[in-house]
């Protein structure tokens, strides 16, 4: 498996440019204080569609050839990625196709409809769902983008990472970064920035944070195998999916450990957020928080980054109201 | 009545920045399309203790000769001016004294606390607050530090709008604002953005915004006399209490309108600011952006520079959950 080259995700981070906000890092007195260690938060909660997606959709769409974009672009989801494909098809002046289950949640499809993707409906069953988006790509010849277990997706994840590392103490010196932390769903953000961090710090650690209810990486990364989850069950709704081929490969290759936390150290860690950060995260968000602050003493004095992955949470079900 | 001189601000906020942070603007696209005009918002719920008045504060105990300094700082109140002071005066290395009512949230109490603060109790009506702060000031010797009427803390108050005209497109050319937004209750905030505001953007407009329910300085703006308000009702806590006597002055010298919104729209806005700009603010900090958008057409195509004045609201009251 051939994974991109450090100068091809520089060149993905010039081409999504006119598609993404640099995001800003930040950092918090209170939560250094707490953790007992230095941490950086790079902000992808202020990404353009809320969400990191935004670099990996935008990636895939910019490395159309001319037949292809003529068709447009497909994907299956009723996620941050949904959102963030039929935006940068937006931005492309391409069409996008969006197949999502008819029990999706009305803001979901009107923020699809808002970015100006065409949502086609289906039963909500994977079957349906590939079964639907099989139909659409014959009927359109659109290209299918996946969320995650995609090479081009997994590219523009990395460019996240990459902004990480130009952050300086001074014009001259980078930030000496110990270790980096993501969170892990489907693992297309985690095999990014693994991938970028062996390139550009290779004595940097990278570790992922799973919720305990959906631990499907936690088990394949000690096992050695994929071992997909059948029921995930956790607050962390970006995090349900598993791990795929490509993910796994990157992840097995370049993290160096995966850590769990419950559904309850996840709502504290986001609560902290919200108060002491003051920003809007989703739960999803919160999970490498919590396994920092669960696991602290392993990070004493170190200079930790953090990735917030996105802040597309329903601000009526916050699970502190 | 003699205001703070442009010097003297500018020599303030020199003296105050091991106190405060420098808050970022951010932007909206999404609500700049709303609008129909270009907001930047300066984030004062990123500041220390959670919102501007760690400015005024700060300024005030820096301000005090080497006697004040002996005997501390006292003040009454159960919102962002106690903690501010109580982290003002700990951070200077003096004690300070907060009166609160016996009825305040224990939330409150403990941030006080956490920031060093000495917490005398008293009975929940504003003469056993005077009466219990005399009482203090007698038997310590403290300076007292009100929240907003007061010269001090309205030229620290002004240090933000200072930071706002700072702002560059580019390095050489300011962010020409043709508006400055700010919400008003007591006025400290209002009467220092409309003082610095007068002294380097003059042909800027200065608007406040009030809650409907709480809208003393709307009245005593058009009467052009003090028309406190005696059972103010309103979500935006943080706006409750009437102009004092230097506020008021200032405000009728320089603010140019002063306009009202309802409950409703507060948390209209404030839910935008959460899902759009992925950032926790206070209802009171929403009343500018509801003001704004409720007279969208007065605003089309301006440039204007709105404060948010503070992110610390009770996560378990959130009025759109």
């Amino acid at each position: 498996m051939t994974f991109p080259s450090l100068d091809e995700i520089k060149a993905a981070h010039q081409r999504i440019q006119p598609f993404i906000h640099r995001t800003p890092m930040m950092s918090c007195e209170a939560i250094d204080r707490l953790a007992g260690c230095e941490v950086r938060f790079k902000c992808e909660n202020f990404q353009k569609v809320g969400a990191f997606k935004a670099r990996g959709a935008a990636n895939a769409v910019t490395k159309l050839t001319a037949e292809q974009r003529r068709n447009g672009v497909a994907t299956h989801s009723s996620g941050n990625h949904a959102a963030a494909l039929a935006r940068a098809a937006t931005v492309a002046g391409i069409r996008s196709y969006i197949v999502m289950p008819s029990n999706a949640p009305a803001v979901k499809k009107k923020a699809v409809e808002g970015y100006g993707g065409e949502i086609i409906e289906c039963r909500p069953n994977l079957q349906a769902r590939e079964t639907t988006l099989q139909g659409v790509l014959e009927k359109t010849g659109a290209t299918f983008i996946p969320p995650y277990d995609f090479m081009d997706v997994v590219e523009g994840q990395a460019t996240c990472a990459l902004e990480i590392f130009e952050e300086r103490v001074t014009a001259d010196e980078p930030v000496p970064f110990d270790v980096v932390m993501a969170p892990v769903g489907g693992g297309g953000l985690l095999a990014g920035t693994a991938l970028l961090t062996n390139y550009v710090s290779p004595s940097t650690t990278v570790i992922a944070a799973e919720p305990a209810g959906a631990d499907d990486a936690y088990r394949s990364f000690h096992a050695g195998e994929l071992i997909p989850i059948d029921k995930p069950n956790t607050i962390a709704d970006g995090l349900l999916t598993s791990l795929g081929k490509i993910t796994f490969a990157a992840i097995m290759k370049h993290v160096d450990d995966i850590l769990t936390v419950s559904d309850e150290e996840i709502v504290a860690a986001m609560r902290m957020i919200y108060e002491r950060m003051k920003i809007v995260v989703e739960p999803s968000c919160a999970v490498p928080l919590a396994a920092l602050l669960k696991h602290s003493p392993r990070f004493v004095g170190q200079k930790v980054a953090i990735i917030l992955s996105g802040g597309n949470v329903h601000l009526n079900k916050l699970p502190f109201c």
